[in-house]
């Protein structure tokens, strides 16, 4: 049986190699194009490295959203974060991204951190936990230099008066025949995690009801999303909403061999509140696709394709197309070893944290300008 | 086979004749004694006749509940209304007792309004149809004579952020197993059906989050409601509140032939909104325990026991226990016919009504008084 067939990706579990192009047909969206590229050029005179190098590579109606944004009509954007622990790079990528968009449409971001679902899905979390994991991620998602004017930050417990009735609205639609085959629920999932759906397609629809007005929502998130947008957009007409569109990403890879950065395997992730240390020593020990020996890597040449620490020059760390194909055609002709090339991408990242982890710490008494609560 | 086995008694229907004794076994509970009747009058000094009578028959930890408000331990009281229409006599019934209830013991009554539950349930209902409803019901209980310091409503949407941290800590614990097998529900039942019970529960242990201390709370309700209370009970020791302890009602009939008084069988309900006309005439059309001519009546006599008239009576609108008796008697004899013996029953609800109307519509600027929000 082959490998990619047996990979698994739901919003609570990303496990095994996922085959990108299976997940596409799999959860019936399309892949981004020429075309969408040629679009969001025309609005924004510049694409980002991770639509060109094709990261965020499907959508549903992501060139629908960018026409009605050229069309003059109300648009917003959404995403969020499941506060489960510290937010590594894996988690900041779609952020990043997400960030540009709004700076370059200057339209609001909604950000929900969803500490109820969090809070039910990990038997052992207490709502302090949660609550202190939130706030930590607030610090982390800030410091990126999102606009306190245009981010809006809801947290589900703390804003559920924002929620709920549109909640119930959406909880009227939808069966449990029909969250069980969306989300994989069992008998003996609790009733809040049945539940909790609702409030992360909720958002979907707030802008319309807070600006008071039709608005269509683009979501930029990682590809384990899907199943919400899904039952979103099924539901969304009858609602009286427009059906919000998406742009998917791939995954950042974690360092070890094959799935995506976790942070239930520390070693193979790099967080955001990691030392120097702590990144130079995981970085050297990552997986890569060099040979067993410099002298047979200077031979037969490395394989950037199959390695962790290529895709992350190629995904965050190496904006310059021309240096990056440089560093693809170096490796594959033996010329650039593994030792200099991870030393490099540690060097980099070090220099990324450490710039963060400054601002992370002077941020601690801004989040209040992000709150939705505060402005709305 | 007995019609009474036939009965179904579930929070959203019950149907057929109701075998009351059967419903202590089925559910686990425990008839109303005389102990709690003596305990109940050592500290009332009296004994409502809903009591007294046995409409209030059935417990779990009643006794309990006394004892911690003789000890001095805080307590409060917790009943609520699903908003799906009209109030009827039926459904004040166990007001009327909770009022008495709260003035003799003098402690506060939380009351809530499942408006996301009736919206939730009745496919055809709106979230405004629900809204006004909640409104109209609000007039007919606060009309009773509620004390608004001391009673504080609660609505479920509008109010959800007291209750919604609570909610998902209750949802935690419950598995689609547990709510399947405890309220009926099926696969097709919608996901906000299937979450709303923890906000039902919710309630049990919102005084001792609002007071800041373990607070025991009683629950007066008719009997259908006890599948929250057993799971709020299974559930309470582990999220650190005192088991909530609860008095059971029997229904009050409906003007018909069996079955409890029910808004979905109009001309055998009476409204609190019904005008003289309205009453006058579903009474004069109910069904009695009479013979079919005046002649047979008076050689072989009526039978009360059966009879919803006599039942109303007895429930309701003789509060004279010596008066009661004299009314079965000379029903049982042959002296009294239902002709005169209903007409009496008509002119005295016209009487509670017109005035109950009066007071309803001096209420509608009270309402504020009497919301949670504005005082916690």
């Amino acid at each position: 049986m082959d490998n990619k067939s047996d990979a698994k990706v739901t919003p609570w579990e990303v496990e095994g190699i996922v085959d990108y192009d299976k997940l596409i047909v799999e959860f019936g969206v399309k892949k981004v194009s020429t075309r969408e590229h040629y679009l969001t050029e025309s609005i924004t005179g510049e694409l980002h490295p991770l639509l060109k190098r094709g990261v965020f590579y499907a959508h549903r109606d992501y060139d629908v959203f960018l026409e009605k944004y050229e069309s003059g009509e109300s648009t917003a954007l959404y995403t969020g974060r499941g506060p489960s622990g510290y937010v590594h790079l894996g988690h900041i990528l779609p952020w990043i991204f997400t960030k540009w968009l709004q700076d370059k449409l200057n339209i609001d971001l909604f950000f929900e951190f969803t500490d109820d679902e969090k809070f039910l899905y990990h038997r052992e979390y207490t709502l302090d936990y949660v609550r202190n994991v939130t706030r930590e991620n607030i610090l982390d998602l800030i410091s990126l230099g999102f606009d306190p004017k245009r981010t809006h930050i809801i947290i589900d417990i703390e804003d559920i008066s924002y929620l709920y009735e549109l909640a119930v609205r959406i909880a009227k639609k939808i069966t449990f025949s029909t969250i069980k085959a969306v989300m994989g629920f069992t008998q003996s999932t609790n009733i809040g995690m049945i539940f909790y759906p609702t409030l992360q397609i909720a958002v979907c629809f707030l802008p319309t009801e807070l600006y008071g007005r039709q608005t269509y929502v683009l979501i930029p998130a990682a590809i384990d999303q899907d199943p919400y947008w899904r039952l979103a957009r099924d539901i969304a007409t009858s609602l009286g909403y427009p059906k919000p569109a998406q742009i998917h990403a791939k995954f950042l890879p974690g360092l070890g061999i094959g799935g995506k950065m976790s942070s239930s395997q520390p070693e193979t992730a790099i967080f955001m509140t990691d030392s120097p240390e702590d990144v130079k020593r995981k970085i050297m020990n990552a997986y890569t696709g060099g040979q067993p020996t410099a002298e047979l890597q200077r031979k037969l040449g490395g394989n950037p394709d199959i390695c962790p620490v290529f895709k992350y020059y190629e995904m965050m760390f190496e904006d310059d197309d021309k240096k990056l194909k440089e560093r693809y055609m170096d490796c594959r002709g033996g010329n650039l070893l593994c030792g200099p090339c991870k030393s490099e991408l540690a060097n980099r990242i070090i220099s990324f944290l450490e710039e963060h982890q400054k601002k992370r710490e002077s941020m601690r008494d801004k989040i209040d300008e992000y709150l939705l609560r505060n402005k709305f």
